[in-house]
């Protein structure tokens, strides 16, 4: 399921072979030869892919998923419709399947450390491109007409660049596919490993990042940001939203269309943001947040409970606006009494 | 009124043609073929010169202006003082100014995206120079005496660095004068577009950002640090002032000589910063606030109205420090009674 | 006592010399021929070592000291005990060392700006390195084998890249010891100066940075971040410790092994972070604090005093987290009661 511009498949593998490498038991030893030919979101799987329930709350998504295997827990296994899945039992699902994840997609080459030509010979550049003096296009990207590199950017291999964006020096894209007249101001880092770790008696170890990232047309991303790809889905920026300088973007964050979001956000991973979502500087959102359509979220708000479409939040945690200059005016009268 | 170092202005135009290209109606129609060569703020515009008004609060500097034209509302127009100048009605005359803009100065060939040689042969390089591998020197900069640019920094055209600079690896400066003696950290972008947008019928519309950074002698900047160009006017940082890692300063700010300023504090637009000022890590200022001589502000404070000479301020709001620690203490003694 | 890997010394000078440069008197002027060859940390100190002591809190550390020479102020030395060692008395301790370490290393060529090969031909290139296009090494740089380092990175002089290392884009390093497996995200920038400065009659004058930055095995430090080097010591984090994106570390701080840093997060100078610490996105910390093992820190916390090993702290100020939400109650009950 990862995208095949950016990740080179291993494998395939059989049962038996990914139950001794995460350390997980077949449910049924009668399945130990069936051949698993890549990992995926309980979504999007097929026939020949294994998923993972960690606990749960994925049951239902489980019951409606097409997958070939499945890891997951003795005690969720008892409550899960089988249907023909073949089950590994570990003791942390969510490890086995960074495991196995690992043995189908081996850390990769560093996306951006082919030397060689600066400009891979392969990559398709479009008419009236323009490119900066150091710029790095790697394998198979595709640049889109009228489009402008800043010098000394980085566009790792399969990187899809559509028309006319304007992209600044010292820019580096991996692992993106990227619309119609984007732009991305200087230093901004899009496409890195997320931040995902997993603790193990040896210390945390990185859960493989085989997502993208995707930006939708007339996105404007300022300066010194950095925008995580996806772990297995992707991490998307809606149309027509605008972001400031030194903004951060989680992995697998789903951002919606014309948002506005200030300097120095923070949006922890897999949030959900809604369509024209204003997100006032330094504010900060916690991991798995929803934030409904036209929310305004003020400077400085902590963000960690989901905010209804409309809503006006502000503080930490953040409450309904008016709530919270109502909270600022009893302190203030408070000690206005003690004194 | 742009810096022709910078930006390349096309026109003249008459009045007729920037009415129909920004919506706009003029007041008297003779006036239809007054040329006008430039866009301007209200304090440095010419009889050539075309400005706006878009509410009531600029019509005292448009009664001391010299421009030619001026873009308002009709309310407004019926409280301004004419002498002579055309006028343009339009419903929104901030995005009538914008549109105009984008006539004098089309959306400019990405500053640092020209190709062939990595240093301009028209760039003017002082004696002991020091460039790193990879730098890149754009057309007609000027690079001082004894200035030492580290690897891959990227130095826009037109750009003026003084003598005894120390720029860092990975850094990028654009549409900037720089003063004698100013360090700049590794990763720092200095000179990209402010934040600056519309609403408009079909989504967010840039403003475009034709102004400059100006950065007086003894400055010290960090790393990754970000700081916007002025929208007309210009972003200016004063002698003397010390700018850790990771901070934002937003279009058109101007910050005075000696101040100090800790990692990660984010300054918004049009912010007025006096002299001697130390601004805490984490701290955010809003648009348009002004912080007096000497001020204090504590980390991690929001700042969103102004800050008097000699206050010392803290918390979100902020407030005087010691109301922020009297407030602190009350909010504890509740706790106690109530537990 | 500076690394030689990094910071070329002058000298030697005599201890009149130096009283000269740095406006100081010799406590005894028989002592005005004693030739000193270095500046030094008091632990660290040897006989031929100048040190300081700029107030009562370092008289411990100078008792136990061996260094040959000490610049103290007038009141200090009367309670110190002097066992031989060469007195120099200033006004501001700490500002002539400052012009002192200035004596002994001068303003060092930028670390990354010579020109020339972009690989220096001294450096020393392990087996299987991956090297991006338009990598620069800086001279007598050791990269260990199978590191990869992406296009355009800067790796300055004298540093040491351990064995599978994977660095980022854009990335700069300088002035810092990498162990083994450390994976840097893009645009991330190490070992540039701290942010040191003192305050002078003719405004702030910066602190000669002559320390390193040590980053040990497994660590993790994601994209646009900035970690400065030690102004004398070194600025430490400990093995198998992951650091999320636009992460700010000061001089001097020490981070112990296996601890998760959240984006957005600061720490300033001096501060000692124990093992299997949790800091939270946002979140703050002042000068010279000191976090215990398995301490948890909200995200947004201000911390500005130490916090024991394993407390869990929120808020700004921070106190224990049950504290946090209780007084947040409270302050809710407060506005239902008075509405």
């Amino acid at each position: 399921m990862p995208d095949s511009r950016f990740y080179h498949r291993a494998g395939p593998f059989t049962l038996m072979d990914l139950a001794s490498r995460c350390n997980a038991a077949l449910a049924e030893t009668n399945m130990s030869d069936r051949v698993i030919r890549d990992i995926s979101t309980l979504d999007a799987a097929g026939s020949d892919d294994i998923v993972y329930v960690s606990d749960a709350s994925y049951i239902d998504a489980f019951s409606a998923s097409k997958g070939g295997a499945c890891i997951t827990t003795q005690d969720c296994l008892s409550k899960m419709p089988i249907n023909g899945c073949a089950i590994l039992v570990a003791a942390d699902p969510r490890l086995a399947f960074a495991q196995i994840s690992a043995a189908f997609y081996p850390p990769a080459d560093n996306p951006c450390s082919s030397a060689g030509d600066s400009i891979a010979p392969d990559s398709i550049i479009g008419s009236n491109v323009e490119l900066g003096s150091g710029v790095v296009i790697g394998a198979r990207a595709e640049i889109g007409s009228e489009t402008r590199i800043g010098a000394n950017a980085v566009v790792g291999p399969g990187v899809v660049l559509g028309p006319g964006c304007a992209i600044g020096a010292n820019v580096t894209i991996s692992h993106a596919v990227i619309g119609s007249r984007v732009a991305i101001a200087p230093g901004t880092q899009i496409g890195q490993d997320g931040f995902g770790f997993l603790p193990t008696k040896t210390g945390l170890k990185k859960v493989p990042q085989l997502g993208r990232v995707l930006i939708h047309d007339d996105v404007d991303i300022g300066a010194n940001c950095a925008v995580d790809r996806g772990t297995l889905g992707d991490t998307i920026i809606g149309a027509g939203t605008k972001i400031d300088n030194l903004v951060q973007i989680g992995h697998n964050t789903v951002i919606g269309n014309d948002c506005v979001i200030v300097a120095h956000v923070g949006i922890s991973g897999s949030c959900k943001i809604g369509n024209g979502v204003v997100i006032g500087g330094q504010a900060g959102l916690a991991n798995h947040v929803v934030v409904g359509d036209g929310a305004q979220i003020a400077a400085k708000s902590g963000i960690m409970r989901d905010v209804p479409a409309g809503a006006s939040v502000m503080g930490y945690p953040a409450k309904p606006i008016r709530q919270f200059w109502r909270d600022v005016a009893a302190v203030s009268r408070l000690t206005k009494r003690t004194n």
